[in-house]
């Protein structure tokens, strides 16, 4: 049967990899919907290739996708803007599949919209499950939605849980000891901080495993991306955070793993390549083939792991003492880094300052418990003030 | 609920683990039946801490037993004899797991029994089914007997492929491209064949990361061990030859993986312990506990891969031929096996010679379907003469 396919973010580059991997399998899967942010010639280009139903974007770039589609006898899809489009596509009663890859806390409502409507949501915008945890969480159990995790290391980890573990997420209840989250260290592994302080953007932005945007990048460099990974993880499998343990892997080969009591440790590896992830939340429990080349051991030959780099790295355990408070305080982390790293990225701070940052609005916001959409939002709004006067004041 | 379990072969290597793993768990699992070949001693100790209803012995040292049962006032266990008391313990309508764990072709008719019976079985006899390949895949669906692989490469599969992977075991259904069975290399990794012709069979059994029985640890030196795992392989998961790929890995940490459609390589690693496949086994779809300590891979920190060197190591394909072949040829293999091994480890042939007495062996005996254990029998017995003189003819 054919499922009706909705990607959130569709020009960025989770989302291209997912209608390459839709492409592959046309029986299977229709592109129903798609949004994008700025690039416009992306989505005309999606737009004549696979002839969605709707196309959502910024109000302010209507008449121009408007004038655009007209340009390239794109007549099929219909325009819709903002959140209030985005919303409506992701709830759309004709969705079956909702790829929620909009980089950031601007993913926030529209894949919760997706969530209260009981889709089958693929999840790689991990901010949003950051921001909003149980609260996300609870929706999909009273909508039974499907939530699946579409990072590489949480579908990793989904892979080496048993295949109920989705319907009754409990450790011990499946004999689970602990899980290991693998991170590549990113381009920065093995500096120390006085090096750290003086990287530039473009260095960050050069991880050695893995194509990415420049916010995943940055936080990829920081460890801050392994620290949100360790929230999202919490929240996707029922798991306390003191059970979750990050292991630098530079080959970035294992994604993850899962130990049991019984001296069992699952791991899902493979070549860096999104494409597998995607496709195998879009068919499960089933697998469809995609073009990634099965992995060689013979070519790849060792295996590395260290501890990772607290001192030089401290992002990493900032996110695990927000996740440890709790209530609202992995909002004001991920908020908080935000800023930061735009910051970081347009030269107005250094590399060092962004987990300074994020430490300060940790330490200036009190915790609240995480009670509703609006109440996360305002705590939001009130981070992103809070590291903004810091950006300011280290600014140069 | 009380599970009762029988263990053929209780006191070598993978029954001690077995008896290990069931005293931690005296709430779930009752010992119910032993069986033992030769160390009385050993035998003896287990009816004292375990006091099963059975203990099987050969004829001839019955008396012996029931003299020392005497006078360690054992009086709850019974005393059976030969292949027919095996058989009878096997297939006990109070037993519900069997642990198949007698080395070579000497386990095949109990494990056959248990299998008719319908009993969870837990393999650790490859050369059960080496043997008789098909009949016992086949005796096993009729019965609905639970096969449950213990080599630590099989149960790494199993662990590997979906929990209904056993129910129906089709490769394309689930979206499997390849097994990949790794191998620790043995105790001769790296050697030419000039070295090996002068190995010691003291040196052979010195296995760098597991401790095992003897003959197990020359298959494993010679590498047909991985090649009897691999025809076993292919029966329990229903899978060509061709799809099942050697992997060298000399720390033994991974334990096998399974590949699939999407790019995803699933892996099951841990400590170099049976404990963990027995209770993995044991329990399985659900988690025992076990004193197997969690892989560290902080301590572990590189995992190597290499290709198996095919010249100074001609089992495995041979093994693989063999498998090809199909129809009586792996009892060939496993036959000239068994007999080479023993010539080697009493001296009278060179390690390298085991190969050419098995190679010897399949070119001499013409293929014929595997139709009964009868004919299987026959074929058995006289490739063990063919191989014998051949050993004859070698020796020294």
């Amino acid at each position: 049967m054919l499922q009706n396919v909705c990607i959130l973010g569709a020009t960025g580059s989770i989302g291209q990899s997912t209608l390459k991997v839709l492409a592959e399998h046309p029986e299977q899967y229709a592109v129903f919907a798609v949004t994008g942010f700025s690039r416009l010639d992306v989505l005309v280009q999606i737009c004549q290739q696979y002839q969605p139903k709707f196309v959502v974007v910024p109000k302010a770039l209507q008449d121009q996708l408007h004038q655009a589609c007209f340009e390239h006898k794109i007549t099929q899809t219909e325009i819709l803007t903002d959140n209030a489009g985005l919303e409506y596509v992701a709830s759309h009663p004709d969705v079956d599949v909702v790829m929620a890859a909009i980089v950031g806390s601007a993913g926030l409502l529209p894949t919760l919209a997706a969530v209260r409507a009981g889709k089958r949501v693929l999840l790689a915008n991990k901010e949003a499950l950051v921001m909003s945890g149980d609260l996300m969480m609870q929706s999909a159990r009273q909508s039974q939605a499907l939530l699946l995790p579409v990072d590489s290391e949480h579908n990793a980890i989904f892979q080496c849980l048993p295949e109920s573990y989705c319907v009754q997420p409990n450790i011990e209840h499946f004999g689970i000891s602990q899980l290991l989250l693998t991170a590549s260290g990113g381009p920065f592994l093995n500096m120390g901080r006085q090096e750290l302080a003086a990287v530039t953007p473009a260095q960050a932005c050069k991880h050695p495993n893995w194509s990415m945007g420049q916010k995943i990048s940055v936080d990829s460099a920081t460890l801050m991306n392994k620290g949100l990974e360790l929230i999202e993880a919490c929240h996707l499998f029922a798991v306390p955070e003191h059970l979750i343990k990050v292991v630098i892997h530079p080959q970035s080969i294992i994604h993850s793993m899962v130990q049991y009591i019984d001296g069992s440790t699952l791991a899902q590896m493979g070549n860096p390549d999104m494409c597998t992830p995607i496709a195998h939340a879009l068919a499960w429990p089933k697998r469809i083939a995609t073009t990634v080349p099965a992995l060689d051991l013979f070519t790849q030959h060792r295996l590395d792991f260290q501890e990772p780099d607290h001192f030089s790295f401290p992002s990493l355990n900032l996110a695990r003492m927000a996740m440890k408070a709790g209530g609202v305080m992995p909002t004001v982390l991920n908020a908080a880094n935000e800023v930061a790293v735009d910051a970081f990225l347009s030269k107005r701070i250094t590399f060092t300052a962004i987990p300074e940052i994020v430490e300060s609005a940790l330490s200036r916001i009190e915790y609240s418990p995480a009670m509703s959409i609006e109440h996360i939002l305002a705590i939001d709004a009130q981070a992103r003030q809070i590291a903004s006067q810091d950006v300011s004041q280290k600014g140069r």
